[in-house]
């Protein structure tokens, strides 16, 4: 089946691009990045902080079956209410650097609305490198998540 | 005379490396990136903040000769004192989005210590363009300067 995240990521360049479509007014599809008890929900994490304004920053833990703990973490560069957060993101403990996040949200109609999200990496190899993880299948089951969640805030 | 700021930026990518070698031993070229007072002082800028620690922040502005103020901040994803700084960069009123910059900090001997700054744009195109500047020239008397205000402090 068609994963409804999509993801563009161009041969040779160190950053990708991110879309997709949820079956969500765009105050909620919002929420699901902005309130912490959401995020904790949708992304299964411990919100150990998360500074939801202009240089802000955040830290996330995730625990995993065997009991090991994953951190990650960053700052928050700009925080618009509803249009956009630009965050760097980084997880702990494992060699990738820290990653520069453009999150834009777009109302489609009353109901619907749209995530884009470009990531800039450092360089191209760390982007592929992180391509080769799970992370299209990985991606598209959080958002599944995410509008299942949200939808039941509704 | 040649600059001794070399910048290296190869076409078509999106980041570019500005490297310098400085007179200074690397605790004080790494103050001159810390301390607020020295920073104001080569830079030639108004230090509204600067938090230098992990998950922090900083707002600059500068003053131009008819009286116009030009700001520019960002935030510290990582600070780890003497080694490296990895922040974003914006200027504020400017179409430029957010970069993230990489600064490392080396010893060389005793007296003499190394930046390497790796700037990611969101695009080659963002990247092309801030070369179109005086960038180059820019970045090289603001050395220069640096070197010279840390001197004086020895």
């Amino acid at each position: 089946m068609e994963k409804k995240t999509k993801i563009h990521a161009e041969d040779g360049k160190q950053d990708l691009v991110i879309t997709r479509e949820f079956e969500l007014p765009l105050e909620y599809l919002f929420k699901a990045y902005e309130d912490p008890e959401i995020v904790a929900q949708w992304m299964g994490t411990n919100v150990l902080k998360l500074e939801s304004k202009n240089h802000g920053s955040w830290h996330f833990e995730t625990t995993d079956p065997k009991g090991n703990k994953h951190g990650f973490h960053g700052v928050i560069h700009e925080f618009v209410p509803n249009q956009k957060i630009i965050r760097t993101f980084q997880m702990a403990n494992t060699p990738f650097p820290p990653q520069l996040e453009f999150l834009e949200f777009e109302t489609l109609s009353e109901s619907r609305s749209k995530l884009t999200m470009q990531i800039v990496y450092r360089s191209a190899a760390d982007r592929n490198q992180m391509l080769q993880l799970p992370f299209a299948q990985g991606i598209n089951m959080a958002h599944n998540r995410l509008e299942e969640v949200v939808k039941s805030l509704i």
